[in-house]
């Protein structure tokens, strides 16, 4: 079961398809063992990278016993629904299936601090003891959320272990909540997102990991390992190498495309397919890719690290 | 089928609950032949004021079963989705159950002209030769339409039947479009929403009816049988006696705890319970709906009609 | 100095312009009497639908010092502004030239507790001395303010002595906000606007009267009137006889033409102008309000009551 | 005059308070001399960074004289406003002072393709004869451009000689544009913002340069002249030792804080002092943005390149 400990990188999973929009379960094991040879300490699948909203609720649970039956690392399920009755039923069947817990980003109409405050509060009683990650991420959901209405969550809501940390800007947060806790308040695991565009100064100030996807997923490992292990330079060496991607990846809309396409370039899904409505990248976004991907080798090289591919 | 020739008063039909959340099919028996006793020439299920987002796709396809089987009149069903897998499959669904047609939302997140005409046309790709609805509804959905993306829509797709018009302020809409079609543009039904706050000038526009719902929807087929018949002054009565309800039920978010407290106060459907999250009525607001309905069904007496129940 | 015990109708003022869209000073002292003839305890100028936004800076000025020294009532300013400079130096101009007050809406991009709270805290510093109303009026700004934020900011800023609520719906808000200063907090002003929409129920929740404007503007005081006799029975057929003009100018973006327009057929203004960029009305629009009009006078005389035109 | 063929960069201008707020005329020559000495084109005062909204009237047209004595660069002047009047009068007054051009960003109620049409040609009707640029930021305006909207803006306004590309993702956007121009459209100036994030990828695709901020001026120079005389490569490198910084400026909010921090501590501008409300850095902010620094400038003593402070 999640708990507040959780730390490292849980992998935002992408979602394979085949050309033609059905499922590619095959992508999916082999991915799943990619994410981990390359560092994951959990994964988290549906999420809204995961392209949750896309599919059936038959092929949701399906996506969700294939993985969970793959991965030897603790898998986190996306559940974020419009109403409380299918959320809820998505997240039983995913502990039923051996899921360590489940993540529910707020629905964009909420607004005020009592809103959100109640929104959570409800969400914790229709999942009874299923334990859930916050996930905080404004610029998806038009939701702005305080430190202290978190704080007030966590303190109302026992079953919420962690905060999926994607607000931009966001590191006077991390410092604001890890204040709170060493003051007294109870203290979750923030693990952080937006593709890692920020992840060495969020763990500076107190994140315990990444909860992100990127196309080239061992980097996050790569640097927190740096960083963990002490060398800071080093943890910046690393990052700095991988920046050009990350940046580039970052683009709305394009990003999960972008994804998608080193991931099938290195082999970790066969198909860079995403179902409609998707962005298709055009041949002028696949050679700056690829050429940011050339130079990214070349730096890693200097750095005395392999390609995965 | 649901075709362009649809007109009169389709209801936008609630979802019933017991007090302890799960559905109420015996409210929602009588509650069809309510509203079909009351006028409807047709009915639409699972709109956003029929709490569609806060069923589970099980529930969604059961109450579709059990109205289609209680109706006399056609049923358009709302399967607006954040993706097209769900919206196919409740779709597929309920025409094989029966249906007339369905109803389709855009995603909030659609801006300019080219987004918005991409999506309907994907829409009407995935659902094949089934009929929709277009539901033009900005203050719900942030979307804004122009008549001119309308017409592209319809002429690009054939199997978009109907216009649910509530755009807000939407009478010069219905006119440009009426407009077009009489210039040889296709002609497709427009009926009008927003609880019928602007039916008769929406019908002077050359709508061809209503598709909202109402506390006490005989409201819709009384306006426009009078309107219908040529007696644009008794009409005027009848809306003006219904008024003040209609516009204490515009509140946004409350609107349709309100709509529930007055169908049940009718014996229309047992309880006036909503799913989480849904608005309670305070006691004031009840003390002032009582006031209302009372001084309602005087001034309708005073035109020599009669309550349902 | 506007204080906490205003009372009764601010009739939000229209800005008169030339048909080539310069200011119409005449107009502008023709409409200051007509809204005191017509029940006017005091009048806001430069609100929303003043067009403050279309005026330049010196224009501005002009128009204040204008209608103040035609006004026998009190006046209070608009001066909500991107940044805090502007809005302090047009502030100090009007209460120089005779003010009794400012009001001031937040910025659009407020969203946490938190935010507007510290937004108002800084107006009241800014402002210094200065009493001003908050206006509260999320279908225009998009910000979302909690029972529990007036009250923060009452409680910090002694310079906030009114309320001007526009929320939607908002009745349970005036009920909160009266409970609390039943309770001990400090009571001020609350005036509502939403052109009157709900201005009895409003009434009857404790307001303590209208800031709005309406092209008949003497609705407002007739029905607060009644209200205030005891006579709801009374201020309710007054105001159901209003009811459909105040419909049909609760369209958002053409209200204001069609408030220009009832407002110059009863020779208040001279002319319907709005400047760019202004809905026009259409002929069908044209015909619809004469419609309306034709029916709410003769209402009206049944009630007793002359037009003043 | 400002015509299509400008280029290079021109530099988004931030506007120097000192510590209690008032406008600081000394730091604003240095500004100016530092920006030309590291490479501006042109310069453009009174944007979103410049907080022009932050600024009385007088103060506004007081910063445009200004800059204009002291720079021998073409100055543009952001003049976006909600009213046309406002716009016209700073227009004409910077006009008169010697400004090339005039910019303007659409107010963000614009949704539709025919009201963002209709809104600038508005915009070049008032603006008369004076070139303007068209300012496309849908982060900050939430105004969505298709490229066929800006084309028939084009087609439309032949005042409109420029485009301020930060729309994100926004590649595709340059090149649909581009092949546009190259068929027979009119071909206009596009320089991109967005701090530069994407530079090297926007000239890939056509652009002309950039018109953007950046606490270290002289990026978008070296990269634009690395690019120009075809050495791609350390065009890459160069702006790859930047990219920590332009990535740690992005943080919306955040950012300008951060910029006037390091033109501070270069000695651009005495004071990096925002006006309310603005946002202060942390101690940890600060401490981020040195060690950032320290390795930026060892980075591009690599390259050779040594810094102006």
């Amino acid at each position: 079961m999640l708990d507040k400990k959780a730390k490292g990188v849980f992998t935002i999973a992408a979602t394979p398809f085949l050309p033609d929009g059905a499922l590619d379960f095959d992508s999916l094991d082999r991915m799943v063992d990619a994410y981990i040879e390359r560092g994951a300490t959990g994964l988290t699948i549906l999420g809204m990278m995961g392209e949750a909203g896309k599919l059936e609720a038959d092929e949701s649970i399906a996506v969700v016993r294939k993985v969970i039956s793959r991965s030897r690392v603790p898998v986190v399920v996306g559940v974020s629904s419009p109403g409380f009755a299918a959320m809820t039923a998505l997240a039983k069947q995913s502990m039923d299936a051996g899921a360590a817990g489940v993540m529910v980003a707020p629905p964009g109409n909420l607004r005020t601090d009592a809103q959100i405050i109640a929104y959570f509060q409800n969400t914790a009683e229709f999942l009874g003891d299923i334990p859930f990650v916050l996930q905080d991420f404004p610029l998806a959901t038009s939701v702005q959320i305080s430190p202290s209405v978190i704080l007030k969550i966590v303190e109302d809501c026992p079953t919420c272990v962690m905060l999926k940390h994607e607000d931009w800007p966001g590191l006077e947060k991390i410092t604001a909540l890890r204040r709170a806790s060493d003051a007294g308040s109870r203290r979750i695991s923030i693990l952080c997102g937006n593709g890692g565009m920020y992840l060495l100064e969020e763990m500076l100030r107190g994140a315990d990991g990444a909860m992100t996807g990127f196309g080239y997923p061992e980097m996050m490992a790569r640097v927190i390992d740096a960083f963990t292990a002490g060398d800071l330079n080093r943890a910046r060496d690393i990052f700095d190498a991988y920046m050009p991607m990350v940046r580039y990846e970052a683009q709305p809309g394009l990003g999960l495309a972008i994804r998608k396409y080193t991931l099938a370039k290195q082999g970790v899904i066969a198909h860079p397919t995403l179902r409609k409505p998707g962005a298709a990248l055009s041949a002028e976004s696949i050679s700056e890719i690829d050429a940011i991907a050339a130079r990214q080798e070349r730096r890693l090289e200097d750095l005395g690290l392999k390609p995965f591919s």
